[in-house]
């Protein structure tokens, strides 16, 4: 195994100063890297201005062994990247003729005239090599010099993300600075907070030494990573462990990777012919979303009423007038009859309400601002759940909806594994 | 006004280098910056480890006035932050009395034992000042020396956020660093590319030669933001401006600031009493969810139903079994037909529906994957439209219902100011 190396990346834009944009392209090599058994090492942002390019490049090529840019290759004035690091670098700009001629195809099958600004993308450092552009007409550069490793990547996402995929992980691996293999494993849980899922997942840490955890929490939902920082275990022994854990977990664990839970409900529905509908009211369409979100999902989505007000719980779903009235609308009774007009509505298997207060208006002295109801209709009973939630108003919808996946998840796998003669209520709030 | 300050950023936690978290601090820190009239020179991502914290502190701290670091306050052995920079900074930690005191009766206030590890957040550097936290147990520090300036904020959103509106903004504004009114303003355009809006809007750069004009595109909608970089216009001519602007803009013009597409048509339809609903197939339940995220929709938003098959469609909105059968549930007339539906079953003013094919799968020659069909009912008519967006199946369908909320948002407003007496399509794809 080589020796490991020092990755930083220097993202570069104002926009991302500005507030204007989060920074992607962060995320997206810090995880591609991650899974390969490395971590950036660091990440700086400046704006295109040429000092500030040239002086995070100078301290960056400094410390690191590998370094990576991203933004400022394309054809506009403000597109520095390629000419300040070339004059860092000491190296003359020489036009790339296989290149120029590439690009000049491109352009013209977009029935645009070539402009200078554009042959401008296949002037490259000298020595530097092309990495091909798929998505446009900027490519990627390579440049090995002293040991080191410079890698300049087009700012747009549609052009960086393949390039990188195709172009740069190969390199790395053939180099081994990136092991070939997926390097860490993601288990993703739902319906505990992160807490507790740390408490069930940190005894892991103390048996494998190597092993390092993190955890990410995501409205109702907790990610976590196993990976180890200098490769002492393979991604047999990672996926091994990884097992272990979803043993600890049991029910609360959702899958490996970062699977919806729509997804999984779609799965499972789908393996046994059957369907799902929704009623909603205080999530207005956000559970329905999250179904069809899913490529495929028409199979197992019968469809969703967002009745938002008491008309249409009455009218469309069939909820009785005097029940509203009784219990009103941000009720267990309520939350019952809205998935029970759902599923007899669309025919389907099974079916999830959700009603309550997402605030910031609304709520009463006993179901204050955050108080939602679930109710969940299977073919074997029909259940409410009463949950609160802090947080704003889409952080509430969220949460809400999670958490009706959540119970939806649990209670068509449960079906599914073990179909019971007689309906046993699955967790009640 | 003080002379120009260089701020740079330093956001401590590997998870951001592990692509688990977006960078939100630098988006939000980077926004509020230049609201005030400055931009963000540098933002450094490293991890917690105390030599990465050192290093990039120490550079920061020679390049730049103010340095703020993000995170690592906390109670954990994870924490540095504090011990690190204080010793970089050769000041020892000092006890502070009064905000342990705080800190022990907010740990005992949610019924914990206080520990030593909680203890720790009452230290600071000598000299330092406190930010007290109103949602958390560790403090913000401010550090001035030497003519710069440092502040440390707690790593929590929650903290965060508040701790920098109402403890840092008002003392950076008290030296003259910071502007005390908003410096920038914001204009939100829909329904026109990226494109169209910098060729309407460039020309006002070249009319004022100290504006700065950034462009922020998302799903069908563009940002527009006008600023100043050494603060040459004030705010009212700023705002001058951005009313000339608003003009060329004519309807394309949606707002000042970042108003939701959904608000507009809440608002409007809120003065005149009117209501809308929503039928909707391939954006399933995301157009719905626009409205409902709204607080205080329900005044104006009567529902929505997600057909996501044929059956609901015939059922549940009465689209006629036999439009489907000769013209297909991705067509003109099916979108026409489950507008008329959903007004009807909602008893709505207006109503829009959206069908369509968001893929990866369906499609057909002459409606390929990411073809879509806006229908519009309103008091005067009813009218469909057809679209075509590329991309993943999420993003057509964020860009279908952009494309839906703006045509009504267009035809909202202009039934409000100028009610013809006649029924005259208001513009057709």
């Amino acid at each position: 195994m080589a020796s490991r190396k020092k990755i930083e990346l220097i993202t570069i834009g104002e926009e991302l100063l500005l507030g204007l944009r989060l920074n992607g392209h962060l995320s997206w090599i810090g995880e591609q890297i991650a899974r390969r058994g490395l971590t950036l090492s660091r990440n700086t942002s400046v704006s295109d201005q040429p000092e500030d390019i040239e002086q995070s490049f100078t301290e960056a090529w400094q410390r690191a062994d590998i370094v990576i840019t991203t933004g400022g290759l394309g054809p506009t004035a403000d597109d520095r990247t390629r000419e300040v690091i070339a004059e860092t670098l000491g190296r003359p700009l020489v036009r790339h003729l296989g290149w120029e001629k590439i690009l000049e195809e491109y352009i013209t099958n977009l029935g645009r005239k070539v402009l200078p600004s554009h042959r401008k993308q296949a002037l490259i450092p000298e020595g530097a090599e092309i990495l091909p552009n798929k998505n446009g007409t900027a490519p990627g550069l390579w440049v090995s010099a002293k040991g080191k490793i410079l890698i300049m990547l087009p700012g747009p996402t549609q052009e960086l993300q393949p390039m990188f995929r195709d172009e740069v992980v190969p390199r790395l691996e053939m180099l081994e600075i990136l092991r070939c293999k997926d390097h860490f494993v993601e288990i993703r849980t739902a319906g505990v907070g992160e807490s507790v899922v740390e408490q069930m997942v940190a005894p892991l840490g103390e048996k494998y030494p190597h092993l390092q955890i993190a955890y990410c929490a995501m409205d109702g939902v907790v990610d976590v990573r196993f990976s180890t920082a200098n490769q002492e275990y393979g991604p047999d022994k990672l996926q091994a462990i990884a097992d272990e854990c979803r043993t600890i977990l049991g029910d609360d664990f959702v899958g490996f990777g970062q699977p919806l839970l729509g997804q999984i409900i779609n799965d499972t529905l789908r393996e046994e012919g059957q369907t799902v509908a929704v009623a909603e009211s205080c999530t207005g369409g956000f559970l329905a979303n999250a179904f069809t979100d899913i490529p495929g999902s028409s199979k197992t989505f019968s469809g969703g009423v967002v009745c938002y007000n008491n008309d249409a719980k009455v009218q469309i779903l069939g909820v009785p007038e005097c029940l509203l009235k009784q219990h009103g609308a941000v009720s267990a009774e309520t939350a019952v009859a809205m998935a029970a007009g759902a599923a007899e509505k669309f025919s389907s298997d099974f079916a999830a309400s959700v009603t309550g207060f997402a605030g910031p208006g609304g709520g009463t002295l006993e179901s204050p601002v955050g108080t939602i109801f679930i109710g969940l209709h299977t073919p074997q009973g029909i259940w409410s759940k009463k949950c609160n939630f802090p947080g704003t108003r889409v952080t509430v919808k969220k949460r809400a909806v999670n958490m009706a996946l959540d119970w939806l998840r649990r209670e068509v796998l449960r079906q599914q594994s073990d179909p019971p003669p007689e309906a046993i209520p699955p967790y009640l709030g």
